[in-house]
């Protein structure tokens, strides 16, 4: 009797809305391919820390509870931010040899790619035969090679959704609103904000969008929200937490800049002069004082989004969420028919009605490599996004958002 | 032939998610009454300036735009937090006089309720016969008479579904999570985010909930979250952005006591003289260091969760919304049968299933006062919310949140 393959999945980088259901495509795709499948808690940690029961089987959970998790945010099987040395991708492959683990499905970022090819390469130079499959998961949306990434579609949802609701809100009581999103290097997630608007509503928001492709210029970005809000008594602006400025010939994040005027030098520090950067209010209050001062506006707010855009239980795109447990079960496949260890990507046609494929890259091709937003999407004299992202993104995000509308536009 | 009876709408405060299921309440109740019905923008201020067109009439919406509309956040009629003086008032009044306005209603929370008794008296003083009728709207759910308010149930269930995506997100990678919550005075929507728990689960989160109406003690909150974390690895904490302590015998707003150790935070003082808490990261980046810096824990993250509490587009209860849309309704039936000004407020019933109904209050019964989270809901020793929340709140967040689960608790 010819032995059950055995293969291990893991989880790992910032979880998204959708990265459970590409677990379950693996989970589910497996059992039906007779392969015995572990699971190990937060990445690879519990695996290098060797804790007792830190991998377990995953082949008898009940369908109904995979369901379950597969709709769940966060990483079911917990996740990680370590990267490893190489010296302990040698010791999680020896793990793997001793488990007698014939493949290891990471789902994870451009990070996790990374990890996994050095422990391919590892893996070949002893000649273990392992195969390592990355299975692309990112909020950020910026893996190279791919069209989009599984994640991206239910976070882009929630801001464009969230924006749409904030300039209702705004249009009420009028002045300045600023949202600031995730997506440190890459544009997307702000960028997703222009789904917001209302088709044909030329007075709908937001008004100023500013990525960290764009050159931030305290003035230029100053006096296009005081267009609009002479305009319109008000302005909706989005920015990245990435944006960047020219400082001596080198672009620099903001944010850096604003720690180096508040004289410390290198350290991140926010409003209390303490170390922090992810899951502060620093920005948003900096552009908000920034606006308050520069112009004669009084009412200015604003918001760090935060992690409920990678999180938020009751939005996600029905798109984003198929495919994502697609390339799960793809990754399985591909496993099944002899493939050798890769990263699964995504292709998408949109010539007449969208559709998803998949492909697969080199390791190496994907590693700790970003996509950035083209310059196709990008206006050079002003804060905005090109309406040509709306025909590459709308289909990621599925069902179309609510339509609304006041007596006030 | 009896003349048309005349009647204005306005919307005043912060918009909530049903603000305008309200004002589809009062047009199509109109309507089906024969009343004449005009609106004007940002609630009284248009019709102080005494701009042209300020006043429209509301009879012949067509139903699909009124249904439209009443789905969309934000005030449609744009809305105002200007508290009239007593000069103001009298002009107000004499502007509906000269518009043969037969009643008044102004959707809106506990400061709406004293503009309108301030017209309401001067009214009464001229023998001018104008109703007033206040139309009950907060996030709050701190208008006083009320069991609660429209537009709390839906920010409650906002509040309650983001922090169990949270809470998974929190179990994916651990450490220490905050959020800081609107509600400056009252803690029914910090408390809210109890409705996360997945019963029966005892790990889940919240872990620490503070309210304005707990005495915020720095010791006693870090022991909490040190106690949590050394359990779980992990913890959620909601907090409201009114927490209070205790200084010089007075309870006193963190944020003042923040501001004032720290020198350089701008404050700014709202019309009815509150400084701004919404809209500013610095009570979520005071916690969160106050975290860091006395515990040993590296991975602290705090979010403001913002403006989308109150206008988030894809999170309603049904529940609010059909109570929103009655409250409207039953004002306007109340002015048919010759009713004099009133507030009108809301009467639960929760032996056996869940009803609500409707009565009426004098203005200044419910005028610029708060209710507080009853004492009841806080616990003495801990920062925590009783269960007993539960079996009131429950019920006015309608449809249950998604069930969800991971393999980590």
């Amino acid at each position: 009797m010819k032995l059950k393959r055995r293969a291990m999945v893991l989880q790992g980088g910032g979880p998204t809305r959708v990265i459970n259901a590409s677990l379950a495509g693996i989970i589910k795709t497996s059992k039906s391919k007779n392969i015995q499948l572990f699971g190990s808690y937060h990445g690879i940690e519990c695996i290098l820390s060797q804790l007792q029961n830190s991998v377990f089987d995953l082949s008898n959970i009940p369908d109904s509870k995979i369901d379950e998790i597969s709709k769940s945010p966060g990483a079911a099987l917990g996740s990680t931010r370590k990267k490893p040395s190489k010296k302990e991708c040698q010791r999680i492959v020896h793990s793997l040899i001793e488990r007698k683990i014939d493949c290891l499905f990471y789902i994870g970022g451009n990070d996790t790619a990374l990890s996994l090819s050095l422990m391919d390469s590892y893996a070949k130079s002893i000649s273990a035969p392992i195969i390592f499959i990355h299975v692309p998961k990112t909020v950020d949306n910026d893996l190279i090679m791919n069209d989009h990434t599984p994640g991206y579609g239910s976070a882009a949802k929630y801001i464009a959704s969230l924006i749409r609701g904030i300039d209702l809100d705004n249009s009420s009581l009028n002045g300045i609103y600023i949202a600031v999103t995730m997506g440190r290097s890459s544009g997307y997630l702000t960028a997703a904000s222009s789904l917001a608007r209302i088709p044909g509503l030329s007075n709908s928001g937001p008004h100023v969008i500013c990525t960290p492709e764009m050159d931030f210029k305290e003035e230029k970005f100053l006096s296009q929200i005081e267009r609009v809000y002479s305009n319109l008594g008000r302005a909706v602006v989005v920015v990245s937490e990435g944006i960047s400025t020219m400082i001596n010939g080198k672009q620099t994040e903001l944010i850096n800049s604003i720690q180096q005027k508040n004289g410390n030098g290198q350290t991140e520090i926010d409003n209390f002069g303490n170390v922090q950067l992810s899951g502060s209010g620093l920005l948003a209050d900096y552009i908000s004082n920034l606006i308050k001062n520069s112009l004669d506006i009084s009412r200015v707010r604003a918001d760090t989004l935060g992690y409920s855009q990678r999180c938020f239980l009751d939005v996600y795109s029905e798109v984003d969420f198929k495919e994502a447990y697609d390339v799960g079960k793809r990754a399985v496949d591909y496993f099944v028919i002899g493939g050798h260890s890769a990263s699964l990507i995504l292709i998408a046609n949109r010539n007449g009605s969208y559709s998803c494929d998949f492909g697969f890259a080199s390791l190496t091709d994907v590693a700790g490599k970003v996509k950035k937003l083209p310059k196709e999407f990008i206006f050079e004299d002003i804060y905005d996004i090109d309406d040509s992202f709306s025909y590459y993104a709308t289909p990621l995000i599925g069902q179309p958002l609510l339509s609304v509308s006041n007596f006030l536009r």
